[in-house]
């Protein structure tokens, strides 16, 4: 046991923030402007191209790629990304600078460990290069998809062809210019046994019938120019080549693609506490009433004592969860996955109130990143699941391994 | 003691319940419709004014004033207004339609109580009868405004007029375009007393160097079509006739202000959260996961339970704090208009943030009110004082009763 | 609706008030000594007798018994009692001298409604003379008893006796020396439906086969001279005249029996609460840390600030159930019932918490109620049915009024 | 970085283990038993010296004390002996059965580090055997004893001698017949800066003058066989020789004895959390209400889940603390030793909350170790030092962290 990090490690955290420092720091509050004024809404932020260019030349491109899949990238374990996404979660939109942002990483591991030959060079491929951006389309408005055997959409095969009817939603980032794919999970057979009815095909998003109904808001956030997609399918068609993995893997798949994507979205989430938490610090030095400085009440003191110890400690629970994923695999580190996909979104939202509470109105305001993190922290208690879904099953767990059951 | 309604305020709520079944519920989705639309941005909703129309003939029109001020309101008391507020926070857009909107009920009653003849022909009755609309300019950017004496704001007399330089923002309704006027609050003698400093001017909207420099956002929304302005004061200039109430009043006026309009948010406050609680108990029949709707997950109705005795219990100390200003004024009210400002804004934050879990995606997004209720509860634990300098002050207050200090 | 107390109320709260200060104030420092002292275990403070008839002379007696059943008592509603409830919270082992003690209050209540006239003669006259105690024998310790349906306890009629056997816990009384008798709830019929096969006995302490087994403790307190006791009931014998109001009867006597109790258990937790807040605040000006006062501390007066809020609100919300109950009865009530069960004995526990945690050691120790309080409180979200029993009601019940369920 | 437990750590922890399961599993019961009996008040539970035999042979003996202190001991690192703890914690009663109890272990470890020759040969040999306890008698009742500078008691030098005079409480372990000596904190010469004025001194507990004036309880508890005594020292004489490490060292000496106490402690509430949540887990087989077991129930999952989510950031923070410790000094690591201070105790208290609400009337009886644990936890939040002072110094120290203060 061993809490420090490797030699590796650090030296990929310094030169990550290195870049940070040298080429994105200086044009912070150009972003934060661009972001904020309505005029820009749906457009990408003009300097992305080149800062990923440089990324790319500077090996700070595909962090998140496993060893076993990827000659574009450093070749990471869990334990050594997790405290790059950690950094980058700091700056939330500059994941996409090094290729890592949600939902492409999970897509792309998807593709590279389920996807044919036909499917990596088509669009695995441009994905991996950064060309163009993906989809996930799970989630359906009609029913409960905490509970993916709940779901509607039908993938049926008609001669050579796959047909597609359902509507989804929350297909973030499918409002992108650059989005140019989408996984599409839908019922294949539904004859079949409850996990084995499901099925993933690749859907262009240029597919006739293929409709992106309106962008939904997070909190106010329309979160340009990713966006959050209603989408609706009707009678779309894809050649059944567009299948990964074969028919009924879908169940299967979505299992393998949660655990890791849910490492990056908590280290994620440290990152953003740990932003509010140094945003509050300052905070402190700028401000007084009633004659004392704000870091002079113990009250602000223990917000931040508190948030320390809680931030700190959902650290140190997500990189046990990378360990254990990296030495014994995502099935055996369930229950550990669980409790991060638990404490992570709960701790970073708790935080970032306390943030909020002592910067005051500028907290709420687009003058910081806090009011966005909180919108993003509260919708990852939902995303891939509720709270309360981890909840039922980690207690499940847990009653069986302390009893007889 | 009696726990229940009078028959005049159980009278006044149905009333004011059939009209709103009647005129509002039927247009709903409407307003929803058009409020989450980004083309509609700083347009005000078509069918409002016919609607306030509609309200003033059926004599649901300045409900909150109080007799000793108003011919042109039922004149109740705080403890009959609150359940109408109530009923009105459910449906949070609909308070204009009763002209029982903040900050225009606020500044009603600064001009009812400390304005004189002139001033109240030229802006009070239009704002009585909802002809026009104003904002309250206090908070600024550069101090910690929960210490009204940290205003930094200048009101200098030269010759006849008052010349006024200063930032202000969070000047909520400032982008409405019925706007005509604002209170301005800003220190005349920095050489006086700490609480003697500070005055309030009249200032019409459009004054030559008063500049709406942006609308603010609060996670996200602009609260279109008021807004929260952030507004510059150059040189501003205005006749001295409109200072409100004489020079070295404006703590006085202030404090004054701040007691009835907290029981107006929070009995608002209070109806959104059971806005929040009908939803999701509805909601619990529209679900299921793994084979049991939501309705009989024990965890679930925990969630309701607490809700509900978290509402009632905020519902009964707001009753009690009104019937205490009715009967013994706001300063022997003090303390538990405190308590109210510390509790409701936080009842209402934990009741959405349950319902949204159990709404899930849907609960984040424009379609429903929860997101939105969950800002402006949020902006509340900040707005005229931040939770913690209320519990500074009820804090002390307490151990002063219970103890010899 | 009206907050403030009727002069009725207020003047039997002075008169109550006056009675402490003169008659038990003065020997407060030696209840505590004797209490703490184990050699005093299953003694009863020999001042009690004495006081107890100096209250019955002051016509501060069985102040719990409404009107209907008592003539010696002042025939208050439980708006009325209430308040001085909380009084008698306050010092929370001088409920006995008023004759208002549980499990007594209870039992009382229970012979007074559902007892013929020869048991009110024998057990409940020398009960409402204050003469002798009672136990109340339900919860066993095999089952859960929350769910009343559970209890195992056979009481078979066998000639002109029934005869008992089972084993009980948690007999409150039990091991006090003027505990003569108890009423017994177990199954006389289990071919009847559910909620019909309940009886309720009344068995004298002496009888044999009736024995003690042991004291239970609370945390590490004994609760003497009352006591907490497990019993086992080895063929007990009673005459067929014992059974309470008829064979079936005993879920509907729980039902009716414990309402009001409740609402006599919340109140004592506000007056509870109470004294830990007062305790807390008067500690604040004793102590002083790294040069500063307790008071001058933000962070305490936080706490303060939050144990008040929460305080006024159990209260309101206690107060209201019992206007309720007065108003529209028990089952009218249920829902407000259930709510301040859940939330008195939860606020209780979080502001004693509060004051442990402000008077350091001195606050866990038997130099002060407190821990004593902490365990009642605890307890009591137990005792009766357990948190989640009553909000899995309550949110039933919410789910069913605001849905079509 | 790496999170499994070395092969020597896992092989002492079978060991020990192993060494329960044969020795101590067999005859809990009748340590419950015997612990519960009033008669056996102030008696050692007659088994304890023999099992201290055994454990020395088997190699498991001061398990705590680091390798450059000892002989009589494995020399293990913090971050070793940390899962230890954590084990012997879930069986509180039996660290003593392996020399590890508090407060000798701290004290053992100031003699270790600052006795002389002399003071070692008389005091801690014995101490290191088994043969004798001690106390450490540093809080006073009159002052707020977490800011050490308060203290009062005063050690003047007369001669040859320290004439020792004040009141201690708290002194845990000065019941036990076992207890011969204590460490004595108080103040050598007042007239020195703030932290210079502190000294300790050796003081056999059968010296003239000092007396045991009570034993104070912990929520009841006596804590018996070792208890908490109130202790007056008046005009206690020892010889000069006496004084440890030399006057004015009093607080240095303080602030390294806390340290690794600090580590014991958490990793025993860890085990202690561990306890509860095994026995919860249990319960949930055992019990039924409404026809649905209690592991059915998702509010119970809930419950369990935040449970081993809680505790398992407190086990991972307290081993990264550890692990910092052995590294870097106590002193670099005093930052994340105040985060475990903060977290440990308040997560088991939570936890063991839990659990106590599950296990319904037995979880609050003397028939687990539940309630006492909870008290336990609850103390350690006071015990050298309340959370408030931690967070105090947390917060400040993380302010000059991320900012420029």
């Amino acid at each position: 046991m061993n809490f420090n990090y490797t030699q590796k490690s650090i030296e990929l955290q310094q030169k990550l923030t290195s870049f940070i420092d040298e080429h994105i720091v200086p044009i912070e509050q150009e972003h934060l402007d661009f972001q904020s004024d309505s005029k820009n809404l749906w457009k990408r932020f003009p300097k992305i191209e080149e800062l990923k260019q440089k990324a790319k030349e500077a090996g700070l491109w595909n962090l998140f790629l496993p060893k076993e899949y990827g000659e574009l990238s450093p070749g990471l374990t869990n334990l050594e990304y997790a405290p790059l996404a950690e950094i980058m979660g700091k700056k939330i939109w500059i994941s996409e600078i090094f290729n890592c942002s949600a939902p492409d990483t999970g897509n792309m591991e998807v593709l590279a460990k389920y996807g044919n030959e036909a499917q990596k060079k088509e669009w695995l491929t441009p994905l991996l290069n950064g060309e163009i951006r993906s989809a996930f389309l799970m989630t359906e408005p009609q029913v409960a998809s905490s509970d993916a055997t709940n779901i509607e959409t039908s993938i049926v095969l008609e001669g050579d062809e796959y047909v597609i009817n359902g509507r989804k939603w929350w297909s973030s980032g499918g409002l992108d210019s650059l989005c140019k794919v989408a996984i599409v999970m839908g019922k294949t057979d539904v004859s079949k046994p409850r996990h084995l009815q499901q099925s993933m095909v690749l859907v262009p998003m240029n597919s006739k019938g293929l409709k992106i109904l309106r962008p939904l808001t997070v909190f106010g956030f329309l979160d340009s120019p990713e966006g959050h997609a209603e989408i609706v399918l009707e009678n779309v068609r894809v050649p059944k080549e567009n299948i990964i993995f074969g028919e009924g893997k879908g169940f299967e798949i979505a299992q393998g693609r949660l655990g890791p994507g849910r490492i990056h979205h908590c280290m994620r989430l440290v990152g953003m506490a740990q932003y509010a938490l140094e945003l509050m610090c300052q905070r402190t030095l700028e401000r007084e009433t009633f004659g004392k400085k704000f870091y002079e009440y113990s009250s602000i003191r223990q917000e931040i004592a508190k948030a320390q110890c809680n931030i700190e400690q959902a650290r140190l629970l997500t990189l046990s969860a990378a360990d254990k994923m990296d030495k014994f695999g995502n099935k055996e580190a369930k229950d550990i996955i669980a409790m991060i996909k638990i404490v992570a979104p709960n701790m970073a939202q708790k935080v970032i109130d306390s943030a909020m509470q002592i910067l005051g109105g500028k907290g709420v305001s687009q003058d910081t990143y806090l009011a966005h993190y909180f919108a993003i922290a509260r919708m990852l208690r939902l995303a891939d699941g509720p709270d309360e879904v981890h909840m039922y099953q980690l207690g499940k767990s847990c009653i069986q391994k302390y009893s007889n059951l």
